[in-house]
């Protein structure tokens, strides 16, 4: 496939500057684009390049200043990202769509299926399994019974999904993620060993999600463990049962939620969080990698950092005095040495 | 299926108070829970709501005080907690017992299997794989050549046991947990680079464990990592080469415990915390969440948190301080300020 | 299987002390080690062991002074380590060799193999999926469209790779890890909701690469993930997009790398160490386990610790003067105390 620069700006509804006619074949980074290539500038840093790049075509922001020949042709657009990400999504569609029944697949006669669905070799489905119009189930994934995927949704190979767990549409399932195993619930007993309690609710996930590999989403003990709409989960999280996460919540990879904490919309957490149970996060929260959250956080768009985490810039300056600790040590040291100094001179007097 | 409060309080054993007729058919969280519905009040924080629930039968402790009218039928139980358990436990078996071998699935000839067993589609097994009665396989399972999974057992959907593990009763191995992985273990050269040593130990699992989604333990280098009785383990948890468990020990999600160190009975362990190999944590050791232990706790019954990881209470007044330092820092300059006042007074003297 | 003494010490090339015609039949631990075993010390902690082993052939190293009568046949060689693994990946080799293609599994016409393959059941292999000589692919591995794997490389059973990843040669992919995800990349919008950033980019893997269980590693946006020759992860790892890891780093479970950080050579990164995107990690970089490293280190081999992490020596030191820091606040309240009574004293005269 070719695009020329005149098509892509049309698609993009940018300005575009240079030779129109121009084509490219194929995407790259700035660093490493060359002839026949299209690339982007978003970042500052990366401005640089738009005079030694070698691409044939740029996409880049409105405001871009250039104080000198270039030889790309440039399409101005409101948000270079954005509009790269558009592009790259409507290149993926045209790319490939897979469609159909593969066999060997477990479908019971209970499945209802919409319209251009697709379900991968090995994919099992349990009874009164619904997906959803175009719907594509990778091979290997397992959907237990009384399972509803919506519509536009792809569940990637090896995800696996209990029994009668709901997913919303417009979601994205990563390979391995789990949705609805058992919440970590046990009752002690008097000889010091512990009895299961049963785990019956579900996992509802909304719409627009996207949930990452080998991610594990616990069901709720009761009711439903939830993911509001257009909530982002990276890799190789946990979330317990019970516990809510707001809308256009973005979650980073190996970060762990506890049972029964709600955790507000429009919150950002870094990777390797550790939030305690039972807790709230208000809205629009900021929380910084590897910290541990161990009391609700009332406030709304808050930052937070530190294990456990205060406010960011208190735990900066708490961090940096850290580092000089053995100076601070010798400074008291000496401070009890002058003082010594002078009480024993006092007496002496 | 409805059952009343009569068949309930028969069933477990409690002391009636209110209308024996009334009929439950489901159960809910008390937040929740409405007419036609059961539920229950474990927790002295929610025994407010058992003056507004409209549960019509609700489990409670014996020592629960009732001050005012209530709606619900109450089954007074020593520990409500359990008897809600056992009852949901109940539930479930009755709810669906999945049985039989479904096709395809790969069963060579020299695999055994006890009564009542059930191996779903596309799991597969190695030769001379052996499952007791009642054992469940779930779609998509792979058990490895020599395998052995005990009475009672249940195995979730993507779960991968390598060649010669083994699973004792009343395990729950929950989906994508990966026993038997090849353990850490690489001889530096000379060149920079490692060589493989190879791991030819296996994993034990005693009986009534339970793991979680996606937790990977690893096969010895020789002899067996080994998991013993009622121990819990929670999702995302790495268990490196030769670690053991003791019993009832129960850990919670994505902590990691490196090669060859053995963890007492009856232990209770935080989500996220790292335990360095080769050490030694004595019976009821209580872990915080994220801390890091690097050396062996030899007494008993100790609580720590941290990391490196020291006693609990001691540890957060040294936290209180590290959120306070700044102010100490001041603290001390303003000393240093007087004192070099005093002495250049002293000198001028 | 039997091996006699002599036959094993010409194997390894080692100097033979003892019985030559004594027999082993398998191997053990050193301490477990009986009659008509093999066992090796490495380790000086374990030499005492030598005295009262009963196993009949011991593997050592060199310079081990045997100072008083001992049971087994000796077989001393320069690395007693490397030699034992040797010996191991021998014995694996002749234990099984798995071949042939088992059925049902999904091999489009467009595959291309080399020699001695194995593909077992319920593989699932793309369009154009190349594997080279000797390749194992377990059952229920996913491969997508245009996937490469190299002569030699085992992939264990679950493995995901997604579509045109690319696998060097004598690699190991361990049960359940997943290669090629979508990175996490997304672009807020005005609306507080977030657009997904398409993700065009692969993994590639070079030779003698091993891959823990679960692990997962991000395809880049554009351009590659890169991990290079001989570098080992563990379990639960995460590679976040556009990461390079260079030759022979070695990296423990449950460590997260953010995207585009590029990590030199002949790391050793512990576990749970978290990394901030778009850094750089000096060659010989060690940096210790939970540590959180947020900025560049160029100066190579150098050791960090904590989290925000910092130099070795000076972080321990901090570490140890945090856990006495209500001793230090003491001191410092002592000191006031004395200081104001000094200032009193003064102005009272």
């Amino acid at each position: 496939m070719q695009f020329s620069a005149l098509q892509l700006a049309t698609i993009l509804n940018g300005k575009l500057e240079g030779n129109p006619d121009v084509k490219v074949h194929n995407i790259a980074k700035i660093e490493e684009a060359g002839e026949g290539l299209l690339s982007f500038i978003a970042n500052p840093k990366y401005e640089e390049f738009i005079y030694t790049t070698k691409a044939s075509i740029l996409i880049v922001n409105e405001s871009l200043v250039v104080e000198r020949e270039i030889t790309p042709t440039l399409i101005r657009v409101k948000d270079a990202y954005s509009s790269f990400a558009l592009l790259l999504e409507k290149y993926n569609q045209m790319a490939g769509d897979k469609k159909g029944i593969q066999q060997p697949s477990h479908i019971p006669a209970s499945v209802k299926m919409g319209e251009n669905v697709f379900v991968g070799a090995f994919a099992y489905l349990g009874e009164n399994v619904v997906l959803g119009n175009n719907v594509k189930i990778y091979p290997g994934v397992y959907l237990g019974d009384n399972v509803k995927i919506g519509d536009n949704s792809v569940v990637f190979p090896g995800v696996k999904v209990y029994d009668f767990c709901t997913v919303g549409k417009h979601v994205i399932l990563h390979a391995g993620c789990v949705l609805g195993g058992d919440g970590f619930g046990f009752a002690p007993q008097q000889d010091g060993s512990y009895k299961k309690v049963p785990q019956i609710g579900n996992v509802v996930v909304h719409d627009y999600v996207e949930i990452g590999a080998n991610t594990t989403i616990d069901r709720a003990t009761m009711g439903s463990t939830v993911i509001r709409n257009g909530v982002k989960l990276d890799n190789l999280i946990q979330i317990a049962h019970n516990v809510e996460i707001g809308e256009n919540t973005v979650i980073a990879a190996q970060t762990g939620v506890s049972g029964s904490t709600k955790i507000g919309r429009n919150c950002i957490i870094g990777g390797q969080v550790g939030i305690v149970g039972h807790i709230q996060i208000a809205d629009g929260t900021k929380i910084n990698a590897q910290s541990g959250l161990s009391k609700s956080i009332t406030d709304p768009n808050k930052s937070l950092t530190g294990s456990p985490a205060f406010d960011y810039k208190s735990s900066l300056k708490s961090q940096a005095i850290f580092r000089n600790l053995p100076d601070l040590e010798k400074r008291v040291k000496e401070l009890e040495d002058m003082v010594k100094q002078l009480l024993s001179e006092k007496e002496g007097v």
